[in-house]
């Protein structure tokens, strides 16, 4: 993504109120499916263990904005705050410089 | 970290070359703990399946360079780079805001 900066990293960390149900495996295929769709959309990594971590990249604020606002992303982080999560953290991050290695 | 801010955010995903090894662990454990050691950490995030991601926090530039240039993490880096990684990305962030959820 080095040619398109500046770009912004949505970091989000979250635990578990409960074991992870399958429902929530739904929506979170769903939101990943439905935010690579969106304006502005550069890419996504996710892992989870104790925590779960899933960094966005986005081409600016107003996109990410916008994704946050999204009707139908609206109603999963409600039903996230319901039901899903004991907590989560949002960073939004402004990427100011990267570096790779390959082998 | 509100009251802290600005801050910065760095993210290292990565992929492993091969199974996670104990020797991994180890020096995984001893960076985390080498660095929580460091002027200007102020917290990390780790979780890995397919892939790893570890977020880092700092109070400033400077201490991430400091601590990229530390000597031990140099010969965890290069360790890193001939034996434990396919790949890896750092990407250095400044957090511009952030929100929280607690049930």
């Amino acid at each position: 993504m080095k040619d398109l900066q500046p770009y912004y990293a949505v970091i989000f960390t979250s635990k578990h109120a409960q074991e992870e149900v399958e429902a929530y495996s739904e929506m979170a295929q769903l939101m990943e499916d439905l935010a690579s769709e969106q304006e502005g959309f550069l890419g996504m990594d996710s892992a989870r263990n104790e925590i779960g971590i899933t960094v966005s990249y986005w081409a600016s604020l107003e996109a990410i904005t916008r994704w946050k606002q999204h009707a139908e992303h609206q109603i999963a982080q409600q039903k996230g705050r319901n039901d899903w999560y004991r907590w989560y953290h949002v960073r939004i991050c402004k990427v100011e410089r990267e570096y790779d290695f390959n082998r």
